[in-house]
């Protein structure tokens, strides 16, 4: 059973699709005062990385972007790996890792608000700690994520942060993401991320803003008004990859994108998900293509509505607004 | 474009997501008066089905469940179907079914609070229209869902209602679950969900009910506190085949199961699906084994909050309830 120390994954054997099972959180408001600012650093558990300037001391002020434990992590890098039967189904330790990105010093709410040079080094953070986490063969996958706003699922809304979980398998819509892109490279030789950005780059109806390295647009089939993905123009499947320019440009196309949707959505509510191919180390055998169909990029999803039922039971997305006018709306004028 | 009599599907060559694209509804409160209510049918779209006394005019009262067409459906059966390229894309035409199934003439909240027999008629109604709408080959699949409260999307909370949407595409979840099924059948020659029958009702720790043709029971993997799956004890792919005597059994457990999750949850709000098997009429070369490796059952799904970010990018749930608990809880004692 799950006791407060540890938690238990286990799949379903009809999908494949991974659950895990953790303790409780106690329901409390938002923390008064805020743990992310400078100067409260002894409110979260001890930093895992930060960036400030040289001889600055653990958990003190002076930094800029600060790494810590979630305080109530789904997965924790102490516990050994286990993976095991019970009867007919499989279940595994809840080994891996729940990091909070905290993204200014201050008490901003957003990263569009933040300067280009902070979002460039909150890249910087999240590079280093996929790098990092990937060199542990335990975890077979790492996601970056943010929930923008209490409608997306943010618990402390107060303070621009972002989270980091590394998992020891592969979850579903990853797993979906590089099976729909190994069987597009199996039938063309080519990866459909790159294909769609040279349809969408001919195209330009779907297009938000291009730049030296990325292309941000309205996906064909947006599951939400004012759905954006950000592609890089260079296939490469790993984000931890990209060099020190193209984090720069992405930093700068983020904050304007960002920027935009928020004065677009009357009450700016979004999920962003940056997806990075999984970890090669553990499965060289298996993925050999992997580096030539999966192509990195990010997804930022708006919350304009509690999702229909329909749609969390079948994976079908009803959309009142064309990518096409959403793009238009987000592209700007001139 | 979409205009107001149609709308599109459109398919992400990513994942094979499809979105179906559609008029924005307008904003409004709950109606008033409840145009589900008998006395009220000149409230609704014409009747596509009712179940009532001999001789009763449509669209007049006397009816026990009454089946309309949705007031502003996402899919319209006289859409011609076209399926066209667009640049590399795939899209459809807005060809299907949306329909509303008005469970009880009088203004009640839940199917819990139903007469068994009156469910009986329900599930009737589920069976005849997903069995009319599998005649039309351009139906590729057929759903029925309750979004029951307002936490779960529903449009109308105050009278009780399903919704049956057939659609020209197999959507994603439903694909998954038929690709994990063969894939389960490959492997072992043995149904999924016919093993799952097995180990519970060997296992016990989390069954909800039996009955003599149903197990109501907590999956292995719940991706939310009290998900119930209620699995027919013989392996069928469709449900509209199920025989009278299991119709009637599963009204009666419905109404129990139902019953006691609204009473272990403090505001009632799931989702209920049935998955039933796709229109083979269509496709008989393709899914030769699905009648051996399919099996229709019912999943219900409550929602106990805001879906988290990271459950929606990577399809990996965190639940804080293990299903041995929660079968032990909705159990009747005794």
């Amino acid at each position: 059973m799950v006791t407060r120390s540890m938690s238990l994954l286990r799949r379903d054997p009809t999908t494949g699709r991974w659950v895990v099972f953790h303790e409780p959180r106690p329901p409390r408001g938002a923390p008064d005062p805020c743990p992310f600012c400078e100067g409260h650093e002894a409110s979260t558990p001890p930093e895992i990385r930060a960036y400030g300037p040289p001889g600055r001391a653990p958990d003190t002020p002076g930094w800029t972007v600060r790494v810590v434990p979630n305080l109530e992590p789904l997965l924790r890098i102490e516990e050994d790996l286990q993976r095991r039967a019970e009867g007919m189904y499989d279940a595994a330790s809840g080994t891996g890792a729940h990091e909070v990105i905290i993204e200014s010093p201050e008490h901003k709410a957003s990263l569009a608000s933040l300067a280009p040079e902070q979002v460039g080094r909150v890249l910087r953070a999240w590079a280093e700690r996929l790098r990092d986490l990937k060199l542990d063969p335990r975890v077979r996958s790492g996601f970056i994520f943010k929930n923008q706003g209490a409608a997306a699922g943010s618990q402390v809304p107060g303070h621009v942060h972002s989270q980091l979980i590394a998992l020891p398998v592969t979850p579903k819509a990853l797993k979906e993401m590089l099976d729909g892109a190994l069987e597009h490279y199996r039938l063309k030789e080519r990866c459909v991320y790159c294909d769609i950005l040279r349809e969408e780059l001919e195209d330009r109806s779907r297009l938000v803003q291009t730049t030296e390295h990325f292309v941000a647009l309205a996906p064909y089939a947006s599951r939400t008004p004012f759905e954006t993905w950000i592609v890089p123009r260079e296939h490469r499947a790993d984000f931890e990859d990209a060099a020190e320019p193209e984090l720069d440009d992405l930093a700068a196309l983020m904050v304007a994108v960002l920027g935009r949707l928020e004065a677009l959505l009357p009450e700016p509510a979004y999920n962003l998900f940056l997806y990075s191919a999984p970890n090669r180390q553990a499965r060289r055998a298996r993925w050999t293509t992997l580096a030539l169909d999966f192509h990195w990029h990010i997804q930022i999803l708006p919350r304009t509505a509690t999702p229909a039922g329909f749609e969390v039971g079948t994976g079908f997305y009803a959309n009142v607004r064309m990518p096409e006018q959403a793009a238009a709306a987000m592209r700007l004028k001139g």
